[in-house]
């Protein structure tokens, strides 16, 4: 190349970093790795009968509608049968109230290109997902953490955050919050805080994003409505994904929000990528038809509620003190906290050689904290490899020397 | 809503504009008009039969690779089969050369999405792909147009353009190029012409985007290599796809460029979708792999052609004196010119009237001239329809009123 990259790139590509997480799914790839890091599902939970079918009757009925571009909206026996999965889950929603995207990714992408200008503010969870931040950091935003306590994110710090913002005339374009066994804190916002949440959204005329990618997966404890259908002002945006209750691969996922934000949400997604594969689109729609998820959604609880009591166990009786985990009542990931002398950073090297990879909790906190954390995951690996990894990261968590 | 939309909107949300010709195809849906205005493929042109057996053996032979995330780079399969594809198009290239993307719209995105801040200058053709436009619009670029001869974009006018630029400091970001069967203009830019411009290119320092989705559908002449191939400076991103040669439902598309490019656009759609749908890969790499991509390529040259022949005999005769119109040698659109006096916004009206619709010119102009040309597709309508609608579009063209 003539051209020197570096010279011609925008302010925010700059300040693009690569993700953290695929950059260390490379590195744990190697087959004797056992990995707790990646937020894959588990390959044993794909429904590949009941979808053998429901692909031969798509290309058997209706392939030119399944190979051809799709409305930018979404397909429409998708769109219909969400509408219903959706009431189904106590939200009033109609097809004007949803946007089918390329996954949620790109739900968490176009709302952070219709709303971020560069140093705007966002209110982000301390911890939080970490393709959250990256999509937020791709426009230029300015993140602002606020701590999550036993029931979720402070609503004290939030506030206290508003009022200070509001003191030099600023207010956040939204608030991003995964109130369903968080990404990655695992634990769940009560219903008691998701009011005094939405409350605050209403008193500084606020956003708020809802990511909710695992709320369909509660294996155990009493449900708790979403934070779209406790708020009555449509001041929320959620964003739900078939990623984790069915597949990744087809790339599908949902914005459910006030039609005006719709609207504006179709217009980017036109030049981002036209529409969300009308293939993909056409097979979920048949699929949930048929009332298949629903199936594959208890199926799917089953197994991720044996591995995580698998898990959990094995913390218990590998750990030394000193150790803390969550204990999620649903998801793929319960965050660990080690005492303050280890950096997870450095364990990570150190577990490496033990065969065990996690994500290192620091990639969650936009302020860069939480080095005595790190985020496991249960729902990827086998339960052979539950059993064989936790004492292999207990050792190496014994192992990591003390401050003298 | 509490919160007013408009006043939390990215100022390039409020620049955002809906795109033409999506808004188009809604009013063109009713079934009783004749559509000259999509750029669909046409439904037989799916090669249903082959990708049922591809399918059936992606679902039987490896579901859990088809349905899990895939590396955001792509999915090795059919990234090793467009190494071999675009070796055979005269391109030296490697794995690490290609980036799978959501379609060819995503690489027009990521591509701005890297490079332009709001107000940097790119240079596009007059006329030029409406999405591009969109996608160039939306991170803010202000574009600046060259006019096409008829060997494609001035090559005096371009160096004009950029000399202009340097007196005042500045440097576009890139010069944006459809040089195959250019959409809308249907024409191809000669081999003089493409070596000019990449002389040009190196000149001013400056990268090329080349974007090329119907490149493989020559249906005449002799083809001319792709600027990709004759440049030897890695000056040039080119954008392929496979909406136009296989199914656009799959929504799968790449980009050929320098690594370095490359590692930088992955950055970037780390955040926009993770990765594109690993279902859509696997089942294009196997299909690829088989040796169906060419035989289908075959069948639609002789389909497009036939449709192309049609509707120019068509046009040559009904359409009254002083309208002209390009015979593309490949692709799937012509481009129309009529008298100064009609302008197509209006003539659109009319021909609805009529039941014929086309894309109105002026959606390609960047400077928001072209109202007295308008894009024809040929691919998208039955020969039956050609028949009937290019006799009553050149109804409404002969009644629309002359100037007094």
């Amino acid at each position: 190349m003539i051209t020197k990259l570096e010279d011609i790139l925008s302010t925010n590509a700059r300040g693009m970093k690569k993700s953290v997480i695929r950059e260390l799914l490379k590195l744990t790839a190697k087959p004797e790795i056992i990995s707790f890091a990646g937020g894959l599902p588990s390959p044993k939970s794909f429904p590949v009968e009941d979808l053998k079918e429901i692909i031969y009757e798509v290309m058997e009925n209706e392939p030119k509608i399944a190979l051809q571009y799709s409305a930018t909206e979404g397909d429409q026996i998708l769109k219909k049968e969400l509408v219903k999965h959706s009431i189904k889950e106590g939200m009033q929603v109609n097809e004007d109230n949803i946007l089918i995207t390329t996954a949620s990714q790109q739900g968490l992408d176009l709302v952070a290109k219709i709303f971020i200008d560069r140093g705007d503010k966002v209110i982000v969870e301390l911890p939080s997902y970490v393709g959250g931040l990256g999509a937020f950091n791709a426009y230029g935003a300015d993140m602002i953490g606020v701590p999550q306590d036993e029931e979720g994110m402070s609503a004290t710090v939030l506030r206290q955050k508003l009022l200070e913002l509001k003191s030099r005339g600023e207010k956040p374009k939204f608030i991003y919050i995964v109130p369903d066994f968080q990404n990655p804190a695992g634990m769940t916002m009560s219903l008691k805080r998701r009011k005094e949440i939405i409350e605050i959204s209403h008193e500084f005329n606020v956003l708020i994003l809802e990511d909710s990618p695992y709320r369909e997966l509660r294996f155990e404890g009493k449900p708790v409505p979403s934070i779209y259908s406790l708020d009555d002002q449509n001041q929320i945006i959620l964003l739900g994904t078939f990623s984790k209750i069915l597949a990744p691969g087809f790339r599908i996922g949902w914005v459910l929000a006030h039609p005006d934000i719709i609207n504006k949400l179709v217009v980017a997604k036109q030049s981002t990528d036209l529409c969300s594969p009308a293939f993909s689109q056409r097979i979920l729609g048949r699929f949930l038809e048929k009332g298949y998820l629903e199936k594959n959604i208890e199926k799917i609880k089953k197994m991720y509620h044996k591995k995580r009591d698998l898990m959990v166990e094995s913390f218990e009786k590998y750990m030394p003190k000193g150790v803390r985990w969550t204990t999620p009542e649903g998801g793929l990931f319960l965050l660990v906290t080690v005492p303050d002398y280890i950096d997870t950073d450095k364990l990570f090297e150190r577990a490496l050689k033990y065969n065990v990879a996690f994500v290192i909790g620091s990639a969650f906190y936009c302020d860069n904290s939480g080095h005595n954390t790190m985020r496991i995951n249960f729902s990827y690996p086998s339960e052979e490899q539950i059993k064989i990894g936790v004492p292999h990261l207990a050792k190496a968590i014994k192992e990591y020397p003390k401050k003298k």
